[in-house]
């Protein structure tokens, strides 16, 4: 027969999903032998059973009440009782901490028979009253369904009738009489008298607790935090205990090391003659932990052995809450705490110097997305903030400047004025380059995760918020407007790119730092992980930075972002408008040396490392303008009819770019472009090669769908590398992304002509969904909003779809050639979610930008230690 | 040891592979006692040996002699003998025919010595010397690389010399003097003496012949008519025999059966006096074979044994090649005929009759292909044709009318001067349908096989030429040009729609015909065919022509084509352009009598089948203009700001249309729109339904990804058909498309939401493959040119990337629900190849155009026979 209840002292901390986070930490409090009243924990699975059945089990109620009897009998109380009431609390606690969405009943067992024993008991008639009339307020609310503000108004009314101003100052007869004035409330509301029998009133709670699981808060709560797979709520029954008994008892909630430095400190809060929600509510001010030493030092001392025993039994940083009832301590609660990042760092490390943990322990402690905080200047979080809309967290940091709404003008006001801009546009093209590179911050009113901002933005390291579609962008006007606010050309936002918020004004950063402690986690981390960890770097600098953060080598380097310099996107403009292959090659060889200078520059910065370099993969459309003005100033750059270059222009235009002429196929259809490109790496290497530099590059052909396809590619890069002989003294590799679900089908016939595989999952994510990361604004937030997908694709590797190709490809891809290296250079391989999976599945590497290395070395290392399990 | 030559006796029909076409013909004539001129056959694995070596293998050469030696005994000549020399032809002959594309040589023996011997044996020394000059002539062009022209240049100053006009009119001693100019032609240009040896003749003529596989024109033509796997040619030496050794002596060609019609007659023409080449080269007029009754009939007495003696051994119509020397009758080719749609479908009816093959048989005889030219108006085969250019043969049939630019001018040109047009674009959209309507036929610049002009005409079984890249189009100057020809509007064009022919000029046609015979091959399909077979149909019109066809019920009505007309498209724009929900639904409610209308009618035309109706397909922008007058026009009749107009169609503008915001995406967000939709359908459904049609309406979602997508689809189609409660008397189906990687992947989580799957392997083509149906035109015609790609994926399914996933689906999909149903409605499931593989994996139905529905129950039906195999 299902278990439906457990007595706290048979649970334990490792039965969550049966207790829920809250009834498993009390009975893991009570098995330690410390002081928890007693009580009892109602299973989820109970929850699920009455949601399901909308009832409960057979039998269920009588088990209730014999597990009440158990808890009347070690108090020597009984629930009820007219002379010695044992009273109760009922409380929600799933197996994932979801604070304040559920309900919770306190003092439950009051009546009008019992609240008389306890004043008897107690000698404190008011203390009983208001006990009581909380209570009733409480269930009236949360069981029988009554707005708080009836009652509200009663206690106001009764206030004026008395002439006083706070609460406390009404004595127990005003109590008393406020008792009857909610009972009449209740039975005005809800058509019925207050319920006066206790086990009625249990009943009842029980019932609401469970259906407070599916009400719209807890949903919406539920959804926001991506919580699944749970049962339901569990329920706690548990006796009663008071803080608001005098100035010997109180109540607080502690940390055993602060949650926001990690320093080792009993960092916490207290209220005497309190109860628990007088410290949440915010009404009086608490006081620091410190001052309990001085006012109730024993009960200090206790407290601060339960912490003791609490860290060496959890090895874990607590959230605690405890009541003290007549100099009495009792525990009510202990979870993990949360932590800022540059806690979770400091307690990992020094738990490990403690001895508390082990090393691998430490580095699965830590939420590696949140390092992000560490390595991007982060808003000042006591600062105040006026948070206008709230977009995509594309890229994370901060940034603060004044808004600008084109490219041109982001580089006039940075260049020309030193002003520091962000740059607001209604979606990114590679025309605003050069302006992104002038901002501290984009923001975008459309696109997705892996737009073209958000992918750009991060590259460059650089705070970025996208898709906020809020946003209305009048770029002829020079303004935005978000609802009535309107903000124009040369006003201050902020923007935080680990949320998506966009703020009005200048909000006070704080700056990041690379702590020892921070070094001592990523030494760990390498000394685990068995994924490499390679930079996505276009540029010396980034692949420097990249490095920095321990990089193995480059994992792609994008060269068509080379070719958007200005005095370089010239001369591949004349490339594209070359009417003669003469002419075409002329163009080219003028872009040859600065692509040399480039690689060079690679090289050198990764000396001893492999440098992936991807060959031209965009179409070349998007190398040209498309508005009428820059159309214009380009035809007369070139010396051409705007009507011709309007044909040229034309003629390249595509329906579905990202599914077009690009990649490979403009590599094969335009040899000499590819030629000019591997004749630029080659020249690079063998001239950096002769400065001592060890270089290893490997070379990567875009967007290969099948074998004839990848054999014609490879053989003209073989081509231009055999005119070089024997000049070519170092190993190079060619191989090719693998971004399209034909490509990893055919891994088998690929794995021929390939050295390596990389995986380009931004681009395959967009083919298996058929969804477009410039278009996916439109639909995507409705869908997530809407829970038709838990997840934006394009944030995490879909497993399912995306994940199986990918095992696909690399079971008939090593299959046909064992030693073919393996990795991911889309964003997605940073995500740690993706990473587990990328370990699991057997990847060489992941590449990820330059600032998000040391969280991919956290998140390789996590993810090795999860798949040894 | 590897056998790498068989005598004729050896080989047999079989073994095409390994004997190529001729040979293994020679071989099995040889068996079957017919008169043919002993010889043996040098092996395919020969070539690819002596390919792949640049060698012949060792021994090999004696072996050859000693073949040799065996056709000397038993002619009981010797080759290079003074006396009594054997002369042999060398010919090429591939697996597959080729014809003309490899090289052959005749008369191989001859030299100063063995003509003499000839001379004496014939007695015919002016014979013999033609003989000999031919050989050298042909030798010196084919072995030694010398061109004809040095040969003719010589032939041509002995006739001037002789004051002849006529080759024939030159005697013995002249050809004996131009011998020996041909041998010093040989001298000058190769630089060496011209053989002597006939050994050495034989040694070089063969790797001649094996080099040949690898000519340009070889290559082409392979790759053209999609000929892989072969390992190279088999080269046949058989003995000489001659038809130009007088009066008695000639030489022909004939088919078993008329190959235009597929009349039972003996139908072929033949020379008297003449070689081979004589009959080809057209420089005599040859006669027709019945003559030869008169002339030789005891020979014409033989050939028609020989006729039925092929026809019953091959149970096929024979393509035969016959040499009379001197009234004997020698057989020197049999194959199977190609021949017509027409003559296929009447031999193979007829062959049934005689009891010649079983109806099975005769199915697999068909080419269903082309049937298409039984379904379509096709050119008259006899007219004189002026081909411009040449695009990709989009939807089959013949049209013949003036160029027209645009859309409206189509309209205008056929609805008010009653004039046929053929439109020219660029590429066509949503907005050119009404012209498409107009046009006879279609004719675009740019676009594939599934390109919106393609998809469009082959479903209105409308002629179109898409892809022709060679096209410039000038719509400005109406004009468009092909190399350096013009074609303005009003010039008449004709278009090939089966082989993407253009033409100059009107080309007279001839009409299609349903005759018995095709009804009958009709008939057997049913019979034998596993796969059922529908149309798609968005018309109550293509919904008759498809069940007149034979089509089982419509697979695919795609809605949004009703959209277009013009009387709707201005409540769908005013819908788009609706500010408030309340505007929206106003503007559904003037579409959904209309759409209510469609269904009717298309429930009443397939009354007792299932309707398959997919609810709106495209993003809304295709609905609006893109050209700034149309959108000036609109925003006047909208009675709306042309700035304001411009805004809302520039917030729909998508990056890529293909991968955004349609479908089902379109349908959740837009819920007003699907359901308008369904009650269209169900309150058609309801109407007929009272009428005693019997409806079996299935509701199709498009473009569904993942599982929460389809179920909340599914529950608001769901929630409209509750409305109308006991009124919905019919059963009825609610299902999806597969059109995209990732519900392949997942099928089995789209099964429980999923009455049925619909292939939409366009679209799943695209997305595997990452090509845009648009745009593909900008490097297909490359690829498949330079061989990087053997097929266009869009042309037939390409099992091994978009099979594997259909397969997968269809696995995981029956897996989950075993009996839900499995279509395909892309225009692939009616190539052969295709609807094989469809077969194979398990499909319920295909679905195809109205035109395509009978070649596809043929299809069906040859795809059951061979898996059944």
């Amino acid at each position: 027969m299902t278990q439906y209840i457990y007595a706290f002292r048979e649970g334990g901390k490792d039965m969550k999903e049966l207790l829920g986070g809250k009834g498993a930490n009390l009975s893991e409090m009570t098995s330690l032998g410390l002081p928890v009243p007693p009580g009892f924990v109602i299973s989820t699975e109970t929850c699920a059973y009455f949601l399901h059945k909308d009832d409960y089990p057979e039998g269920f109620f009588n088990d209730v009440l014999a597990h009440l009897a158990d808890v009347e009998k070690e108090l020597g109380m009984k629930f009820g009782d007219a002379n010695n009431p044992l009273l109760v609390s009922v409380r929600s606690g799933a197996a994932v901490s979801m604070p304040g969405m559920m309900d919770t009943i306190l003092n439950l067992g009051l009546n009008d028979e019992t609240v008389e024993g306890l004043k008897e008991k107690t000698g404190n008639e008011r203390f009983c009253y208001d006990a009581y009339r909380r209570f009733v307020n409480m269930f009236g609310n949360v069981v029988m369904g009554i707005s708080h503000e009836n009652f509200e108004l009663e206690m106001d009314k009764l206030k004026e009738e008395k002439g006083v101003k706070l609460d406390t100052e009404l004595d127990a007869a005003d109590l008393k009489e406020l008792v009857s004035r909610f009972k009449a409330v209740v039975k005005e509301k809800a058509g019925r008298d207050f319920p006066h029998d206790p086990s009625e009133q249990l009943e009842l709670a029980i019932r609401a607790v469970f259906e407070s699981w599916n009400n719209e808060r807890a949903k919406t709560y539920r959804r926001i935090n991506d919580i699944t797979g749970l049962k339901g709520t569990a329920v706690n029954v548990q006796a009663m205990v008071f803080g608001n008994m005098g100035d010997t008892s109180g109540t607080g909630v502690a940390f055993t090391r602060n949650p926001s430095t990690g320093e080792k400190e009993f960092y916490g809060e207290f209220l005497l003659n309190a109860q628990g929600e007088d410290v949440v509510a915010g009404i009086r001010t608490p006081r620091k932990l410190e001052e309990l030493k001085e006012v109730l030092p024993e009960v200090f001392a206790e407290l601060e052995a339960v912490r003791e025993k609490l860290e060496k039994h959890y090895k874990d940083m607590q959230d605690i809450e405890f009541t003290i009832q007549e100099r009495k301590l009792f525990m009510l609660q202990t979870r993990t705490g949360k932590r800022t990042a540059k806690a979770a760092v400091n307690i990992a490390v020094d738990m490990v110097d403690e001895g508390l943990i082990r090393r691998d322990e430490a580095l699965l402690r830590i939420d590696a997305t949140s390092l992000n905080q560490l390595l991007h200047p982060d808003l000042d979080p006591d600062a105040p903030k006026n948070v206008i809309a709230k977009g995509l967290p594309a890229s994370p940091g901060a940034a603060c400047g004044k808004v600008v709404f084109t490219a041109n003008d982001a580089a006039d006001w940075k260049f020309n004025r030193d002003e520091k801009v962000i740059l607001v546009r209604k979606e990114t093209s590679p025309e605003d380059i050069h302006g992104m590179h002038a901002a501290v911050g984009i923001l975008t009113s459309t696109g997705g995760m892996t737009s073209h901002a958000a992918v750009v933005a991060r590259g460059m390291g650089k705070c970025c918020v996208a898709g906020c579609s809020d946003l209305s962008v009048d770029v002829v006007n020079k303004v935005f407007r978000v609802g009535n606010v309107e903000v124009r050309e040369g006003d201050f936002i902020t923007l935080n790119g680990s949320t998506g918020e966009v703020m009005i004004g200048e909000v006070p950063m704080v700056e990041p730092e690379l702590t020892d402690n921070f070094q001592k986690i990523l030494d760990w981390s390498n000394e685990v992980k068995r994924l490499h960890v390679r930079v996505n770097a276009d540029t010396p600098e980034d692949a420097l930075v990249g490095k920095e953060f321990g990089a193995e080598g480059i994992g792609l380097c994008r060269t068509e972002h080379m070719f958007f310099d200005e005095d370089r996107i010239k001369a591949v403009r004349k490339m594209i408008l070359s009417t003669s292959l003469e002419e075409r090659r002329n163009a080219l060889e003028t872009i040859l040396p600065m692509q040399q200078k480039d690689f060079e520059g690679l090289f050198k910065a990764m000396d001893g490392m492999p440098v992936t370099i991807r060959l031209l993969d965009p179409p070349l459309h998007e190398f040209l303008p498309q508005k009428p003005e820059m159309v214009q100033q380009l035809a007369d750059e070139m010396g051409m009819e705007v009507a011709k270059l309007e044909r040229v222009i034309d003629n390249l235009h595509e329906v579905n770019p990202m599914l077009g002429h690009r990649g490979s196929r403009l590599g094969l259809t335009n040899p000499e472009i590819y030629e000019m490109q591997v004749k630029a790496i080659i020249q690079a290497a063998i001239l950096v090669s002769k400065e001592g530099v060890k270089v290893i590059p490997e070379i990567e052909l875009p967007f290969i769908t099948n074998i004839d396809e990848l054999k014609a590619g490879r053989a003209a890069v073989e081509a231009v590398i055999a005119e070089y002989g024997e000049s070519v003294t170092f190993e190079y590799k060619i191989g090719t992304m693998i971004e399209l679900p034909r490509a990893c089908l055919t891994a088998d016939e690929l794995a021929e002509y390939a050295d390596f595989f990389s995986f380009g999952t931004n681009d395959l994510t967009q083919a298996t969904w058929g969804i477009s990361r410039d278009d996916a604004g439109k639909f995507m937030n409705f869908y997530l909003e809407n829970g038709i997908l838990e997840r934006d694709p394009s944030s995490s590797i879909d497993q399912k779809g995306v994940g199986f190709l990918m095992e696909r490809c690399i079971e008939l891809g090593k299959g046909a050639k064992s030693d073919i290296e393996i990795g991911i250079c889309g964003e997605q391989g940073g995500e740690p979610d993706s990473v587990v999976f990328c370990d699991k599945i057997g990847l060489d590497y992941i590449s990820l930008s330059p600032y998000r290395v040391p969280i991919a070395r956290v998140a390789a290392a996590q993810a090795a230690l999860k798949n040894r399990k």
